[in-house]
This record gives structure tokens, C-alpha cells and sequence, in this order.
């Protein structure tokens, strides 16, 4: 079974393709360029140099939210013209998930972190069992960084953190946090498309695709542009209840 | 502190570039081509998708082996081309090591598993402490199948599996291993340059670096060749004891 993954969601840009336990290639970059420049043109070098024929595929794999508003329109658009035009399903893969998966068979608590701005983040918790099975301790979502970091203690378990939140949300584990806190090194700590790749087969096989057409990307929250003509309208409203 | 790292010790190709905990890109490419065809055109796409001044890196950090003769003597010849021609020293990184590294803060034992043919393998044992901290059990060395097996055995702890050693002693694993084994997913199961990257960090930190003048490649046996020349010698010596 084969899969093409990627992933946008955030500041990397990675396309992967894995073949049942074999991870075929990937191509990562993280890096100032936008992700509209770069995608394709590194999903054809990894086409060329793979050989690959793009009607080899059974699904599409996508980091579908949440994250980054445009990077997640680029992904999932990309995802659906691909699907589209090769006819294959798309594979949604939560983007926190994925990001989790990363640290394969981790002994901690796996806490990704994901700048949401205005002091909120994309989070969630995970846990591998004993038996090497990934569990979804609180399902990912968006929420001030505070909630989390209780969320953390009382479970009481030893944190790994990891995601391009790290940095923004180090102060405030270091504040708050009442349990040994860990932080992912650079091979594993960011978007990698393999992760996207890997989860995706195994939702794949639990019947979790949709076709290209149907496929939506997840974004947890309203946009700016959203939040604000919403905010507009509640002041016009309460400006002028009567609507004259 | 910014690391190049290549790995070209085994089936897969692969070029990344680390700075500090970020990895700015990675090529990995797992696919039939030689490494001596693929390897500098991935280092140059990188670069230019980076925009990366190869001047602007540290070290260079390679899988140092043990591995494919070829493989190796090709990752190090091209360590050595560009740190003779940048004036950059290089951080040479056991593959075994390597390997391992991409299990970060894994609950098990982590096992990885090189085929090395006429049933042996390249392997060695590591953990990661309560600490996180990456703990060499048993290092990286050639030996029979059974030898790392009775290792995990004694040890008696729950064991990961990683490396293209896998799928050729599974069955010898699921024979005489007598604790659980788990077998790593495909994005974390064979080599990455990233994990390189991150390991020759920690180890360029520790002052383990090397002019590329003096770099060599860890074989850790003798090549067929050399091999059968050995035999051939003690074959020719036995046969003539007086030399005559």
C-alpha cells in the first residue's frame, strides 16, 4: 500500500511517499519561502527521483488542520487537485496527531505545540501504550496555553514537548508546569510529511479516507477575517438593535 | 551552530541541514539508484531551496559507518571534498548511533539492525534515560544474529526493532527472543541525515570533530575483497609452509 503525504500546516513544507514499512522518500524544508513556491516543485523532485508513478498511489495523505490558515488552504488544495486528477481518495491526518507520531514509542506524554497567536496554541496529549499502540490522551485543539499546562499536571506524567510553539510557550511550562518537562530535538520536533505518511496508511486501512471532492481542511477556529466581520457585526448590532 | 549531515551508509540517500534545534531541510531518498548518482544532486537542491551559503555551516557531520563499503567510502568522500574545500572540519557519527537516535525518548530498548550479510548484522543497544538522556548499552559492532538476541535476552527489557536488518532476522527474533519486540514505523525505521545532523551537534559540542584530512570511514570488519584476499593468503600459506 502506497501513500503520498503532505504537509503545510505550518512553517515546514514536507512531502513524503511510504510504501507499506518502507519510507521511499521525503522532502522537508523549512525555510522563509512560501509554501505555494515550493510544494510542487519538491513533490516533482521527489516524483523524478523516485521514479514514481503518480497512478501507483492508493491515497493522498494530508496534514489537514489545524495550523496555519493559508498553509493549510495550500495543503489541502494541492491534496484535492492531486486526488482529483489521479482519481485516489485523501487520507485527512489531524495535524496535531502527526506531529505527535513523530516520537514514535516516546516513554512521555507527548504535548505538540503549535503557535495559534494571541496567546492560544493547537495542542493536544498523546501517550504509545506498553504495546506500542498511539493513544489520544485529549484530542487536539485550540486553547489557551495555560489550559493545557493543567491539563498536563493533573495527569502528573513526565512531558515531552515538541512544534513550532516550543519556543513561544517555553516561559510559561517553566512557570506552571509541576512535572519533569522535556523538549524534542531537531529531527523530530517539527511537521515531517513521513509522520503524515505513516498515521495516514494506518487510517487508510480504518477506512478514514474521503474523496478529493468532499475533502475540507480543519481549521479549529474562525480566521482573522472571519473573527473580525463577526466582531463587526456584534458591534453594529448592539450600536443600532433595532437594525435602522 | 548550523551541522550539514549526509548518510549515505546503507540503501537510503540522504542530506540535511541542522541549525541549533531546527532542521532546516532534509532529502531522503530510498530508492534503487546508486548514492554516487543521487547524493550531490540532493545536497544542491537542498542548498538552493535553503539558499543555504555552505560557508554559513560548522561541521559536516556523516554516517561514519558501519555500513556498505560503498555506500560509506562514497558519504565519506564527499565529507571529505566539501570540508577540504570550505576549510570545515568533520563530526564523523556511528551509523549505529544514528539509527537509534531517530527512537528519541523511546519507553524501549532500542535495537538497531543492519543487514551485514552471511548472517550477521550490524547492530548495537541503546536506551534513553528517565532524563532523556541517549545511553550507549552495547555499541555499535558486527556479530551473529543470535549474539544481539541473547544481549536483548539478558538484559530481559522490552525491545524496538529498526534498520533494513529487520525484515531479514525477524524470524530469528521471533524464535529466540524471549521479551516483547516491536518494530519501528516507516518514518523512523531506517536513515535519516536529520538524525545525523542532531547527533553531530551534540557530539561537535563534545569536541569530537576531525579534519577532513584525517577523516576515515568505520568499516568495523574487512571488505570482501580484502577478506578473500586474506583467505587466499593463509589458503597459499598452508599449502607451502616453506614458502618454496
Amino acid at each position: 500500500m502506497k501513500i503520498l503525504a503532505i504537509d503545510s500546516s505550518g512553517l515546514v513544507a514536507s512531502v513524503a511517499v511510504v510504501e507499506d514499512d518502507v519510507l521511499q522518500g521525503e522532502y522537508t524544508i523549512n525555510f522563509k519561502r512560501t509554501h505555494s513556491e515550493v510544494l510542487l516543485p519538491m513533490l516533482d523532485a521527489l516524483k523524478r527521483d523516485l521514479q514514481l508513478d503518480l497512478q501507483s498511489i492508493d491515497a493522498i495523505a494530508v496534514a489537514a488542520g489545524p495550523g496555519s490558515f493559508t498553509g493549510l488552504r495550500i495543503g489541502s488544495a494541492t491534496a484535492k487537485g492531486l486526488g482529483l486528477a489521479l482519481g485516489k481518495p485523501i487520507v485527512p491526518v489531524p495535524t496535531v496527531d502527526a506531529l505527535a507520531y513523530n516520537l514514535y514509542g516516546s516513554a512521555r506524554l507527548i504535548c505538540p505545540l503549535m503557535d495559534a497567536r494571541r496567546n492560544q496554541t493547537y495542542t493536544g496529549l498523546y501517550r504509545f501504550t506498553e504495546d506500542g499502540i498511539f493513544e489520544t490522551v485529549i484530542p487536539q485543539k485550540v486553547c489557551a496555553i495555560e489550559e493545557i499546562i493543567e491539563d498536563v499536571n493533573r495527569l502528573g506524567e513526565a512531558v515531552v514537548l515538541l512544534g513550532d510553539g516550543v519556543p513561544v510557550f517555553r516561559e510559561a511550562f517553566s512557570k506552571i508546569c509541576r512535572v519533569p518537562v522535556d523538549e524534542a530535538p531537531a529531527h523530530v520536533n517539527k511537521q515531517r510529511a513521513g509522520a503524515v505518511a505513516s498515521l495516514g496508511l494506518i487510517r487508510y486501512k480504518e477506512g478514514k479516507a474521503e474523496s478529493a471532492a468532499d475533502h475540507r481542511p480543519e481549521y479549529l477556529r474562525l480566521s482573522q477575517a472571519e473573527r473580525e466581520r463577526k466582531e463587526r457585526l456584534a458591534r453594529e448590532a448592539a450600536e443600532n438593535p433595532c437594525g435602522k
